[in-house]
Protein backbone atom coordinates (compact mmCIF):
# COMPACT_ATOMS: atom_id res chain seq x y z
CA UNK A 1 0.00 0.00 0.00
CA UNK A 2 1.42 3.32 -0.93
CA UNK A 3 1.30 6.50 1.29
CA UNK A 4 0.92 9.97 -0.76
CA UNK A 5 1.36 13.32 0.50
CA UNK A 6 -1.49 15.63 -1.47
CA UNK A 7 -0.10 18.77 -2.39
CA UNK A 8 -3.89 20.53 -1.71
CA UNK A 9 -4.83 20.07 1.88
CA UNK A 10 -8.28 20.72 0.72
CA UNK A 11 -8.15 17.85 -2.18
CA UNK A 12 -11.46 16.38 -0.07
CA UNK A 13 -14.05 19.43 -0.16
CA UNK A 14 -12.62 20.42 -3.78
CA UNK A 15 -13.22 16.32 -4.86
CA UNK A 16 -16.81 16.89 -2.78
CA UNK A 17 -17.71 19.72 -4.82
CA UNK A 18 -16.62 18.07 -8.21
CA UNK A 19 -18.32 15.11 -7.32
CA UNK A 20 -21.80 16.74 -6.19
CA UNK A 21 -21.92 18.13 -10.38
CA UNK A 22 -21.89 15.28 -11.28
CA UNK A 23 -25.49 14.65 -12.27
CA UNK A 24 -24.86 11.40 -13.23
CA UNK A 25 -24.39 10.10 -9.88
CA UNK A 26 -27.64 11.00 -9.01
CA UNK A 27 -29.65 8.65 -10.84
CA UNK A 28 -27.26 6.10 -10.40
CA UNK A 29 -27.90 7.05 -6.57
CA UNK A 30 -23.95 7.13 -5.75
CA UNK A 31 -22.64 8.18 -2.76
CA UNK A 32 -19.24 9.64 -1.93
CA UNK A 33 -18.14 7.52 1.16
CA UNK A 34 -14.60 7.79 1.23
CA UNK A 35 -11.81 10.44 0.51
CA UNK A 36 -8.06 10.00 1.48
CA UNK A 37 -5.55 10.57 -0.09
CA UNK A 38 -4.89 8.17 -3.23
CA UNK A 39 -7.98 6.44 -2.17
CA UNK A 40 -11.79 6.92 -2.73
CA UNK A 41 -14.79 4.81 -2.06
CA UNK A 42 -18.21 5.82 -3.93
CA UNK A 43 -21.66 3.16 -3.22
CA UNK A 44 -24.83 2.92 -4.71
CA UNK A 45 -27.68 0.42 -4.25
CA UNK A 46 -29.21 -2.12 -6.42
CA UNK A 47 -31.98 -0.34 -8.35
CA UNK A 48 -34.07 -1.75 -11.24
CA UNK A 49 -33.70 1.51 -13.76
CA UNK A 50 -29.84 0.85 -13.55
CA UNK A 51 -30.06 -3.37 -15.27
CA UNK A 52 -29.28 -5.28 -18.36
CA UNK A 53 -31.01 -7.76 -19.89
CA UNK A 54 -30.46 -10.36 -17.07
CA UNK A 55 -31.59 -8.23 -14.16
CA UNK A 56 -28.16 -7.18 -12.99
CA UNK A 57 -26.59 -3.99 -12.93
CA UNK A 58 -25.15 -3.28 -16.25
CA UNK A 59 -21.14 -3.06 -17.59
CA UNK A 60 -21.51 0.41 -18.00
CA UNK A 61 -22.86 1.46 -14.48
CA UNK A 62 -20.59 -0.71 -12.63
CA UNK A 63 -18.06 1.09 -14.76
CA UNK A 64 -19.88 4.61 -14.79
CA UNK A 65 -18.84 4.48 -10.48
CA UNK A 66 -15.58 2.87 -10.49
CA UNK A 67 -14.34 5.41 -13.16
CA UNK A 68 -15.14 8.28 -10.67
CA UNK A 69 -13.79 6.74 -7.98
CA UNK A 70 -10.77 6.46 -9.89
CA UNK A 71 -10.53 9.42 -11.54
CA UNK A 72 -11.15 11.45 -7.98
CA UNK A 73 -8.54 8.75 -6.12
CA UNK A 74 -6.21 10.89 -8.85
CA UNK A 75 -7.61 14.00 -8.12
CA UNK A 76 -6.90 14.04 -4.19
CA UNK A 77 -2.97 14.31 -5.23
CA UNK A 78 -3.48 16.85 -8.34
CA UNK A 79 -3.17 20.65 -7.04
CA UNK A 80 -5.67 22.78 -6.55
CA UNK A 81 -5.59 24.50 -9.37
CA UNK A 82 -6.48 21.78 -11.90
CA UNK A 83 -9.05 19.07 -13.35
CA UNK A 84 -8.63 15.38 -14.15
CA UNK A 85 -9.78 13.30 -17.43
CA UNK A 86 -10.13 9.97 -18.23
CA UNK A 87 -7.72 8.98 -20.87
CA UNK A 88 -8.78 5.07 -20.99
CA UNK A 89 -9.79 2.26 -18.60
CA UNK A 90 -9.77 -1.24 -19.18
CA UNK A 91 -12.41 -3.27 -17.22
CA UNK A 92 -12.71 -6.89 -16.72
CA UNK A 93 -16.18 -8.34 -15.33
CA UNK A 94 -15.56 -11.08 -12.72
CA UNK A 95 -18.78 -11.96 -11.97
CA UNK A 96 -22.40 -11.14 -12.53
CA UNK A 97 -23.57 -7.40 -10.85
CA UNK A 98 -26.02 -9.39 -8.61
CA UNK A 99 -26.47 -7.49 -5.12
CA UNK A 100 -28.11 -5.13 -3.11
CA UNK A 101 -24.98 -2.87 -2.44
CA UNK A 102 -22.05 -2.09 -4.67
CA UNK A 103 -18.79 -0.50 -3.83
CA UNK A 104 -16.70 1.08 -6.21
CA UNK A 105 -13.02 1.83 -5.16
CA UNK A 106 -10.27 3.48 -6.74
CA UNK A 107 -6.62 3.77 -5.94
CA UNK A 108 -3.68 5.48 -7.35
CA UNK A 109 -1.05 2.76 -8.60
CA UNK A 110 1.07 5.97 -9.94
CA UNK A 111 0.96 9.13 -9.36
CA UNK A 112 2.29 11.62 -11.90
CA UNK A 113 2.93 15.22 -12.71
CA UNK A 114 1.13 14.82 -16.14
CA UNK A 115 -0.35 10.89 -15.94
CA UNK A 116 -1.71 8.76 -13.68
CA UNK A 117 -2.35 5.30 -13.36
CA UNK A 118 -5.52 3.78 -10.88
CA UNK A 119 -6.60 0.92 -10.32
CA UNK A 120 -10.06 -0.19 -9.27
CA UNK A 121 -12.72 -2.76 -7.92
CA UNK A 122 -16.38 -2.84 -7.70
CA UNK A 123 -17.69 -5.57 -4.81
CA UNK A 124 -20.95 -6.22 -4.79
CA UNK A 125 -22.66 -7.03 -1.58
CA UNK A 126 -25.57 -9.68 -1.82
CA UNK A 127 -27.14 -11.76 1.19
CA UNK A 128 -24.14 -10.08 3.49
CA UNK A 129 -21.41 -11.49 1.36
CA UNK A 130 -18.68 -9.24 -1.12
CA UNK A 131 -17.82 -10.36 -3.89
CA UNK A 132 -15.19 -8.56 -6.50
CA UNK A 133 -17.47 -8.17 -9.57
CA UNK A 134 -15.15 -5.71 -11.70
CA UNK A 135 -11.42 -4.92 -11.92
CA UNK A 136 -10.13 -1.09 -13.70
CA UNK A 137 -6.54 -0.45 -14.77
CA UNK A 138 -7.03 3.21 -15.60
CA UNK A 139 -4.97 6.61 -17.16
CA UNK A 140 -6.30 9.75 -15.94
CA UNK A 141 -4.68 13.00 -16.36
CA UNK A 142 -4.31 16.45 -14.57
CA UNK A 143 -5.63 18.94 -17.55
CA UNK A 144 -5.67 22.73 -16.28
CA UNK A 145 -8.70 24.43 -15.02
CA UNK A 146 -10.86 24.20 -17.51
CA UNK B 1 -15.65 -4.77 -43.73
CA UNK B 2 -16.23 -8.14 -43.18
CA UNK B 3 -19.59 -9.93 -44.38
CA UNK B 4 -21.17 -12.40 -41.75
CA UNK B 5 -24.05 -14.61 -41.92
CA UNK B 6 -26.13 -15.36 -38.51
CA UNK B 7 -26.56 -18.45 -37.90
CA UNK B 8 -30.08 -17.13 -36.58
CA UNK B 9 -32.11 -15.79 -38.66
CA UNK B 10 -34.47 -14.19 -36.46
CA UNK B 11 -31.49 -12.33 -34.42
CA UNK B 12 -32.87 -8.74 -35.26
CA UNK B 13 -36.57 -9.57 -33.16
CA UNK B 14 -33.80 -11.33 -30.64
CA UNK B 15 -32.05 -8.15 -30.16
CA UNK B 16 -34.76 -6.09 -30.18
CA UNK B 17 -36.37 -8.14 -27.14
CA UNK B 18 -33.19 -8.34 -24.72
CA UNK B 19 -32.64 -4.53 -25.35
CA UNK B 20 -36.28 -3.93 -24.45
CA UNK B 21 -34.66 -5.73 -21.26
CA UNK B 22 -32.17 -3.26 -20.89
CA UNK B 23 -33.94 -1.02 -18.54
CA UNK B 24 -31.43 1.21 -18.18
CA UNK B 25 -31.10 2.10 -21.83
CA UNK B 26 -34.30 3.78 -20.70
CA UNK B 27 -32.77 6.54 -18.01
CA UNK B 28 -30.52 6.97 -20.95
CA UNK B 29 -33.11 7.79 -23.16
CA UNK B 30 -30.81 5.35 -25.64
CA UNK B 31 -32.64 3.89 -29.19
CA UNK B 32 -31.52 0.47 -30.70
CA UNK B 33 -31.36 2.41 -34.42
CA UNK B 34 -29.65 -0.18 -36.36
CA UNK B 35 -29.27 -4.02 -36.60
CA UNK B 36 -27.67 -6.17 -39.16
CA UNK B 37 -25.37 -9.10 -38.71
CA UNK B 38 -22.28 -7.99 -36.72
CA UNK B 39 -23.35 -4.57 -36.52
CA UNK B 40 -25.02 -2.40 -33.85
CA UNK B 41 -26.06 1.23 -33.86
CA UNK B 42 -27.62 2.61 -30.80
CA UNK B 43 -28.31 6.64 -30.27
CA UNK B 44 -29.41 8.60 -27.34
CA UNK B 45 -29.32 12.47 -27.14
CA UNK B 46 -27.82 14.69 -24.14
CA UNK B 47 -29.53 15.04 -21.14
CA UNK B 48 -28.13 17.28 -17.95
CA UNK B 49 -28.82 13.62 -15.85
CA UNK B 50 -26.07 11.97 -17.65
CA UNK B 51 -23.53 14.72 -17.05
CA UNK B 52 -19.95 14.73 -15.25
CA UNK B 53 -18.81 17.79 -13.61
CA UNK B 54 -17.89 19.46 -16.71
CA UNK B 55 -21.16 19.07 -18.24
CA UNK B 56 -20.18 16.72 -20.67
CA UNK B 57 -22.17 12.97 -20.92
CA UNK B 58 -20.15 10.79 -18.12
CA UNK B 59 -17.65 8.25 -19.53
CA UNK B 60 -19.34 5.65 -18.03
CA UNK B 61 -22.51 6.73 -19.47
CA UNK B 62 -20.90 6.43 -22.67
CA UNK B 63 -19.04 3.26 -21.88
CA UNK B 64 -22.81 1.81 -21.34
CA UNK B 65 -23.89 2.88 -24.71
CA UNK B 66 -21.20 1.38 -26.72
CA UNK B 67 -21.02 -1.53 -24.69
CA UNK B 68 -24.69 -2.39 -25.24
CA UNK B 69 -23.91 -1.73 -29.06
CA UNK B 70 -20.52 -4.13 -29.15
CA UNK B 71 -22.09 -6.66 -26.79
CA UNK B 72 -25.53 -6.90 -29.43
CA UNK B 73 -23.53 -6.57 -32.37
CA UNK B 74 -21.82 -10.20 -30.83
CA UNK B 75 -24.99 -10.88 -30.21
CA UNK B 76 -26.30 -11.05 -33.87
CA UNK B 77 -23.69 -13.65 -34.87
CA UNK B 78 -24.70 -16.10 -31.83
CA UNK B 79 -27.22 -19.12 -31.70
CA UNK B 80 -30.77 -17.98 -30.78
CA UNK B 81 -30.59 -20.01 -27.48
CA UNK B 82 -27.79 -18.09 -26.40
CA UNK B 83 -26.85 -15.17 -24.19
CA UNK B 84 -24.11 -12.40 -24.65
CA UNK B 85 -21.65 -11.51 -21.63
CA UNK B 86 -19.32 -9.07 -21.78
CA UNK B 87 -16.08 -10.31 -20.45
CA UNK B 88 -14.21 -7.17 -21.05
CA UNK B 89 -13.31 -3.94 -22.63
CA UNK B 90 -11.31 -1.18 -22.73
CA UNK B 91 -12.19 2.61 -24.32
CA UNK B 92 -10.01 5.64 -24.93
CA UNK B 93 -11.76 8.89 -25.06
CA UNK B 94 -10.86 11.28 -27.47
CA UNK B 95 -12.21 14.41 -26.74
CA UNK B 96 -15.00 15.73 -24.46
CA UNK B 97 -18.30 14.15 -25.00
CA UNK B 98 -19.73 17.41 -25.73
CA UNK B 99 -23.14 17.23 -28.18
CA UNK B 100 -26.63 17.43 -28.60
CA UNK B 101 -26.68 14.01 -29.79
CA UNK B 102 -24.41 10.47 -29.55
CA UNK B 103 -24.20 7.36 -31.94
CA UNK B 104 -22.64 4.08 -30.54
CA UNK B 105 -21.67 1.85 -33.25
CA UNK B 106 -20.32 -2.06 -32.20
CA UNK B 107 -19.05 -4.03 -34.64
CA UNK B 108 -17.95 -7.69 -34.70
CA UNK B 109 -13.87 -8.05 -35.66
CA UNK B 110 -13.99 -11.64 -35.54
CA UNK B 111 -16.40 -13.99 -34.38
CA UNK B 112 -16.28 -16.97 -32.46
CA UNK B 113 -18.21 -19.75 -31.39
CA UNK B 114 -16.96 -18.90 -27.50
CA UNK B 115 -15.34 -15.70 -27.75
CA UNK B 116 -16.06 -12.85 -30.28
CA UNK B 117 -14.04 -9.63 -30.25
CA UNK B 118 -15.73 -6.48 -31.33
CA UNK B 119 -14.80 -2.62 -31.70
CA UNK B 120 -16.89 0.27 -31.24
CA UNK B 121 -16.84 3.63 -31.53
CA UNK B 122 -18.94 6.62 -30.19
CA UNK B 123 -19.68 10.00 -32.15
CA UNK B 124 -20.78 13.40 -30.74
CA UNK B 125 -22.99 15.35 -32.94
CA UNK B 126 -22.47 19.08 -32.00
CA UNK B 127 -24.12 21.48 -34.02
CA UNK B 128 -24.47 19.19 -37.34
CA UNK B 129 -20.76 17.86 -36.70
CA UNK B 130 -19.82 14.40 -36.23
CA UNK B 131 -16.73 13.79 -34.21
CA UNK B 132 -15.27 10.75 -32.16
CA UNK B 133 -15.58 10.93 -28.65
CA UNK B 134 -14.31 7.31 -27.71
CA UNK B 135 -13.35 4.02 -29.15
CA UNK B 136 -13.81 0.80 -27.33
CA UNK B 137 -12.16 -2.63 -27.93
CA UNK B 138 -14.28 -5.61 -26.11
CA UNK B 139 -14.52 -9.56 -25.65
CA UNK B 140 -17.69 -11.20 -25.43
CA UNK B 141 -18.73 -14.39 -24.51
CA UNK B 142 -21.19 -16.78 -25.84
CA UNK B 143 -23.26 -18.42 -22.99
CA UNK B 144 -25.86 -20.66 -22.82
CA UNK B 145 -29.63 -19.49 -22.11
CA UNK B 146 -29.35 -18.42 -18.55
CA UNK C 1 -9.17 7.16 -43.10
CA UNK C 2 -7.60 10.28 -41.68
CA UNK C 3 -4.80 12.55 -43.78
CA UNK C 4 -2.51 13.77 -41.04
CA UNK C 5 0.30 16.82 -41.90
CA UNK C 6 3.45 16.21 -40.28
CA UNK C 7 5.06 19.08 -38.73
CA UNK C 8 8.37 18.05 -39.42
CA UNK C 9 9.22 17.43 -42.93
CA UNK C 10 12.01 15.32 -41.49
CA UNK C 11 9.82 12.75 -40.13
CA UNK C 12 10.99 9.67 -41.68
CA UNK C 13 14.53 9.88 -41.22
CA UNK C 14 13.75 10.84 -37.73
CA UNK C 15 11.92 7.74 -37.26
CA UNK C 16 14.54 5.02 -39.18
CA UNK C 17 17.49 6.22 -37.21
CA UNK C 18 14.83 6.14 -33.91
CA UNK C 19 14.24 2.19 -35.17
CA UNK C 20 17.48 1.51 -35.94
CA UNK C 21 18.38 2.01 -32.33
CA UNK C 22 15.59 -0.51 -31.33
CA UNK C 23 18.24 -3.18 -30.49
CA UNK C 24 15.38 -5.55 -29.82
CA UNK C 25 14.07 -5.46 -33.45
CA UNK C 26 17.24 -7.20 -34.92
CA UNK C 27 16.94 -10.55 -32.50
CA UNK C 28 13.55 -10.43 -33.82
CA UNK C 29 14.61 -9.46 -37.63
CA UNK C 30 11.73 -6.93 -38.02
CA UNK C 31 12.37 -4.20 -40.99
CA UNK C 32 10.75 -0.98 -40.93
CA UNK C 33 8.91 -1.34 -44.45
CA UNK C 34 6.65 1.83 -44.47
CA UNK C 35 6.60 5.23 -43.10
CA UNK C 36 3.55 7.76 -44.07
CA UNK C 37 2.21 10.50 -41.79
CA UNK C 38 0.34 8.70 -39.48
CA UNK C 39 1.09 5.12 -40.28
CA UNK C 40 3.78 2.83 -40.02
CA UNK C 41 4.54 -0.82 -41.38
CA UNK C 42 6.94 -3.40 -39.41
CA UNK C 43 7.60 -6.61 -40.97
CA UNK C 44 9.65 -9.89 -39.75
CA UNK C 45 9.51 -13.40 -40.76
CA UNK C 46 9.00 -16.37 -38.96
CA UNK C 47 12.06 -17.70 -36.42
CA UNK C 48 11.95 -20.46 -34.06
CA UNK C 49 13.64 -18.64 -31.53
CA UNK C 50 10.59 -16.33 -31.06
CA UNK C 51 8.06 -18.87 -30.33
CA UNK C 52 5.94 -19.69 -27.26
CA UNK C 53 5.02 -23.29 -25.93
CA UNK C 54 3.21 -24.30 -29.42
CA UNK C 55 5.38 -23.15 -32.22
CA UNK C 56 3.15 -20.03 -32.76
CA UNK C 57 5.25 -16.36 -32.77
CA UNK C 58 4.87 -15.61 -28.72
CA UNK C 59 2.37 -12.99 -27.86
CA UNK C 60 5.25 -10.52 -26.50
CA UNK C 61 6.63 -10.31 -29.76
CA UNK C 62 3.75 -9.56 -31.83
CA UNK C 63 3.27 -6.89 -29.15
CA UNK C 64 6.81 -5.87 -29.80
CA UNK C 65 6.48 -5.38 -33.31
CA UNK C 66 2.99 -3.17 -33.27
CA UNK C 67 3.94 -0.57 -30.22
CA UNK C 68 6.98 -0.05 -32.06
CA UNK C 69 4.48 0.53 -35.15
CA UNK C 70 2.29 2.19 -32.91
CA UNK C 71 4.55 4.83 -31.69
CA UNK C 72 6.16 5.51 -34.80
CA UNK C 73 2.64 6.11 -36.41
CA UNK C 74 2.72 8.96 -33.51
CA UNK C 75 6.20 9.85 -33.92
CA UNK C 76 5.44 10.93 -37.54
CA UNK C 77 3.33 13.45 -36.50
CA UNK C 78 5.51 14.74 -33.32
CA UNK C 79 7.65 17.93 -33.50
CA UNK C 80 11.47 17.39 -34.51
CA UNK C 81 12.64 17.86 -31.02
CA UNK C 82 10.72 15.21 -28.92
CA UNK C 83 10.74 11.60 -27.92
CA UNK C 84 7.50 9.41 -27.93
CA UNK C 85 6.82 6.85 -25.21
CA UNK C 86 4.09 4.14 -24.71
CA UNK C 87 1.79 5.16 -21.41
CA UNK C 88 -0.46 1.90 -22.08
CA UNK C 89 -1.63 -0.61 -24.60
CA UNK C 90 -4.35 -3.17 -24.93
CA UNK C 91 -3.81 -6.34 -27.18
CA UNK C 92 -6.56 -9.07 -28.22
CA UNK C 93 -4.89 -11.93 -30.10
CA UNK C 94 -7.66 -13.43 -32.38
CA UNK C 95 -5.63 -16.40 -33.91
CA UNK C 96 -2.10 -18.18 -33.40
CA UNK C 97 0.37 -16.31 -34.47
CA UNK C 98 1.25 -19.06 -37.29
CA UNK C 99 2.79 -18.05 -40.78
CA UNK C 100 5.91 -17.52 -42.26
CA UNK C 101 5.64 -13.79 -42.31
CA UNK C 102 3.90 -10.89 -40.28
CA UNK C 103 2.90 -7.67 -41.19
CA UNK C 104 3.10 -4.61 -38.26
CA UNK C 105 0.26 -2.04 -38.92
CA UNK C 106 0.63 1.19 -36.75
CA UNK C 107 -2.49 3.92 -37.06
CA UNK C 108 -2.92 7.28 -35.56
CA UNK C 109 -6.60 7.51 -34.32
CA UNK C 110 -6.30 10.83 -32.90
CA UNK C 111 -3.29 13.09 -32.55
CA UNK C 112 -2.51 15.22 -29.93
CA UNK C 113 -0.15 17.73 -28.70
CA UNK C 114 0.86 15.68 -25.46
CA UNK C 115 -1.29 12.39 -26.37
CA UNK C 116 -1.93 10.34 -29.83
CA UNK C 117 -4.41 7.74 -29.21
CA UNK C 118 -3.17 4.65 -32.30
CA UNK C 119 -4.60 1.56 -33.55
CA UNK C 120 -2.24 -1.75 -34.46
CA UNK C 121 -2.67 -5.00 -36.52
CA UNK C 122 -0.76 -7.42 -36.74
CA UNK C 123 -1.70 -9.47 -40.22
CA UNK C 124 0.12 -13.39 -40.48
CA UNK C 125 0.53 -14.37 -43.87
CA UNK C 126 0.05 -17.88 -43.92
CA UNK C 127 1.27 -20.08 -47.43
CA UNK C 128 0.30 -16.77 -49.03
CA UNK C 129 -3.23 -16.42 -47.47
CA UNK C 130 -3.47 -13.41 -44.36
CA UNK C 131 -5.01 -13.24 -41.61
CA UNK C 132 -5.24 -10.72 -38.93
CA UNK C 133 -3.81 -12.26 -35.47
CA UNK C 134 -3.99 -9.25 -33.22
CA UNK C 135 -5.61 -6.01 -32.45
CA UNK C 136 -3.55 -3.12 -30.42
CA UNK C 137 -5.39 0.19 -29.21
CA UNK C 138 -2.49 2.44 -27.29
CA UNK C 139 -1.71 5.70 -25.58
CA UNK C 140 1.01 7.38 -26.30
CA UNK C 141 2.98 10.27 -24.81
CA UNK C 142 4.64 12.76 -26.69
CA UNK C 143 7.99 13.80 -23.99
CA UNK C 144 10.82 16.22 -24.36
CA UNK C 145 14.56 15.63 -25.97
CA UNK C 146 15.31 12.81 -23.43
CA UNK D 1 -4.46 -12.68 -1.18
CA UNK D 2 -6.39 -15.44 -2.54
CA UNK D 3 -5.37 -19.51 -1.89
CA UNK D 4 -6.09 -21.74 -4.14
CA UNK D 5 -5.87 -24.95 -5.01
CA UNK D 6 -4.86 -26.72 -8.00
CA UNK D 7 -6.94 -29.59 -9.19
CA UNK D 8 -3.79 -31.12 -10.99
CA UNK D 9 -1.42 -32.32 -7.97
CA UNK D 10 1.86 -32.00 -10.87
CA UNK D 11 0.82 -28.27 -12.18
CA UNK D 12 4.19 -27.69 -11.52
CA UNK D 13 6.56 -29.82 -14.05
CA UNK D 14 3.73 -29.19 -16.34
CA UNK D 15 4.35 -25.71 -16.51
CA UNK D 16 7.85 -26.14 -16.13
CA UNK D 17 7.67 -28.32 -19.25
CA UNK D 18 5.45 -25.83 -20.92
CA UNK D 19 8.24 -23.37 -20.04
CA UNK D 20 10.81 -24.99 -21.72
CA UNK D 21 9.13 -24.74 -24.75
CA UNK D 22 9.02 -21.35 -24.89
CA UNK D 23 11.93 -20.47 -27.24
CA UNK D 24 11.80 -17.31 -26.82
CA UNK D 25 12.29 -17.36 -23.14
CA UNK D 26 15.81 -18.15 -23.95
CA UNK D 27 16.74 -14.99 -25.89
CA UNK D 28 15.61 -12.89 -23.17
CA UNK D 29 17.45 -15.08 -20.63
CA UNK D 30 14.09 -15.85 -18.39
CA UNK D 31 14.10 -17.97 -15.42
CA UNK D 32 11.06 -19.31 -13.78
CA UNK D 33 12.08 -18.73 -10.54
CA UNK D 34 8.80 -19.69 -8.45
CA UNK D 35 5.76 -21.60 -9.39
CA UNK D 36 2.51 -21.90 -6.60
CA UNK D 37 -0.83 -21.90 -7.00
CA UNK D 38 -2.37 -19.34 -8.73
CA UNK D 39 0.99 -17.44 -8.68
CA UNK D 40 4.52 -17.66 -11.54
CA UNK D 41 7.30 -15.08 -11.30
CA UNK D 42 9.45 -15.40 -13.92
CA UNK D 43 13.30 -13.04 -13.66
CA UNK D 44 15.62 -11.96 -16.75
CA UNK D 45 18.55 -10.00 -16.66
CA UNK D 46 19.29 -6.66 -18.62
CA UNK D 47 20.63 -7.17 -22.20
CA UNK D 48 21.30 -4.98 -24.70
CA UNK D 49 19.69 -6.76 -27.24
CA UNK D 50 16.40 -6.16 -25.18
CA UNK D 51 16.68 -2.30 -26.11
CA UNK D 52 14.43 0.45 -27.79
CA UNK D 53 15.59 3.44 -28.85
CA UNK D 54 16.67 5.27 -25.00
CA UNK D 55 18.58 2.26 -23.85
CA UNK D 56 16.03 0.49 -21.82
CA UNK D 57 14.20 -2.84 -22.23
CA UNK D 58 11.52 -2.69 -24.86
CA UNK D 59 7.86 -2.30 -23.49
CA UNK D 60 7.02 -5.47 -26.05
CA UNK D 61 9.97 -7.78 -23.63
CA UNK D 62 8.29 -6.55 -20.31
CA UNK D 63 4.78 -7.50 -21.71
CA UNK D 64 6.85 -10.99 -23.17
CA UNK D 65 7.60 -12.31 -19.41
CA UNK D 66 4.57 -10.78 -17.77
CA UNK D 67 2.38 -12.11 -20.06
CA UNK D 68 4.15 -15.84 -19.83
CA UNK D 69 3.75 -15.17 -16.11
CA UNK D 70 -0.02 -14.57 -15.95
CA UNK D 71 -0.58 -17.43 -18.41
CA UNK D 72 1.52 -19.93 -16.15
CA UNK D 73 -0.23 -18.13 -13.19
CA UNK D 74 -4.11 -19.23 -14.72
CA UNK D 75 -2.81 -22.64 -16.17
CA UNK D 76 -1.27 -24.04 -12.51
CA UNK D 77 -5.08 -23.99 -12.13
CA UNK D 78 -6.06 -25.62 -14.69
CA UNK D 79 -6.92 -29.75 -15.60
CA UNK D 80 -3.91 -31.37 -16.51
CA UNK D 81 -4.95 -32.34 -20.11
CA UNK D 82 -5.45 -28.60 -20.93
CA UNK D 83 -3.45 -25.80 -22.52
CA UNK D 84 -3.80 -21.95 -22.06
CA UNK D 85 -3.90 -19.31 -24.13
CA UNK D 86 -4.32 -15.71 -24.23
CA UNK D 87 -7.08 -13.84 -24.77
CA UNK D 88 -6.28 -10.20 -24.70
CA UNK D 89 -4.03 -8.18 -22.23
CA UNK D 90 -3.65 -4.75 -21.54
CA UNK D 91 -0.74 -2.72 -19.83
CA UNK D 92 0.38 -0.05 -18.13
CA UNK D 93 3.91 1.24 -18.22
CA UNK D 94 4.75 3.38 -15.27
CA UNK D 95 8.48 3.90 -15.51
CA UNK D 96 11.07 3.35 -18.09
CA UNK D 97 12.06 0.20 -17.74
CA UNK D 98 15.82 0.84 -16.77
CA UNK D 99 17.58 -1.21 -14.24
CA UNK D 100 20.12 -5.00 -13.82
CA UNK D 101 17.24 -7.31 -13.55
CA UNK D 102 13.59 -7.70 -13.84
CA UNK D 103 11.09 -9.50 -12.12
CA UNK D 104 7.92 -10.38 -13.97
CA UNK D 105 4.70 -11.91 -11.48
CA UNK D 106 1.60 -13.56 -12.46
CA UNK D 107 -1.38 -13.75 -10.38
CA UNK D 108 -4.67 -15.37 -10.93
CA UNK D 109 -7.76 -12.49 -9.58
CA UNK D 110 -10.51 -14.69 -10.80
CA UNK D 111 -10.01 -18.80 -11.69
CA UNK D 112 -12.41 -20.09 -13.97
CA UNK D 113 -13.07 -23.06 -15.90
CA UNK D 114 -13.09 -21.25 -19.22
CA UNK D 115 -12.01 -17.57 -18.65
CA UNK D 116 -9.52 -17.13 -15.88
CA UNK D 117 -8.30 -13.18 -15.25
CA UNK D 118 -4.96 -12.54 -13.88
CA UNK D 119 -3.25 -9.35 -12.99
CA UNK D 120 0.54 -9.16 -13.42
CA UNK D 121 4.01 -6.74 -12.64
CA UNK D 122 7.22 -6.31 -13.69
CA UNK D 123 9.67 -4.96 -10.78
CA UNK D 124 12.63 -3.56 -12.10
CA UNK D 125 15.95 -3.79 -9.75
CA UNK D 126 18.08 -1.07 -10.06
CA UNK D 127 21.05 -0.62 -7.92
CA UNK D 128 19.58 -2.44 -5.49
CA UNK D 129 16.23 -0.50 -5.08
CA UNK D 130 13.43 -1.84 -6.77
CA UNK D 131 10.12 -0.01 -8.72
CA UNK D 132 7.79 -1.34 -10.57
CA UNK D 133 7.94 -0.84 -14.54
CA UNK D 134 4.82 -2.35 -15.50
CA UNK D 135 1.38 -3.91 -14.92
CA UNK D 136 -0.59 -5.79 -16.43
CA UNK D 137 -4.64 -6.46 -16.47
CA UNK D 138 -4.98 -9.89 -18.86
CA UNK D 139 -7.80 -12.54 -19.74
CA UNK D 140 -6.43 -16.20 -20.16
CA UNK D 141 -8.69 -19.20 -21.72
CA UNK D 142 -8.26 -22.72 -21.08
CA UNK D 143 -8.55 -24.76 -24.19
CA UNK D 144 -8.28 -28.49 -24.61
CA UNK D 145 -5.63 -30.19 -25.41
CA UNK D 146 -3.67 -28.82 -29.01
Amino acid sequence: MNIFQPSDPNYESRIRISFDKQEVMKIIGAKLVKVIPGEVHIEFSFMESLTQQHGYIHAGIITSVVDSACGYAAYTLMPAESEVLTIEYKVNFMSPAKGNRFKGIGRVLRPGRNITVCSGDVIAVDKGKEKIVATMLATMICAGKQ
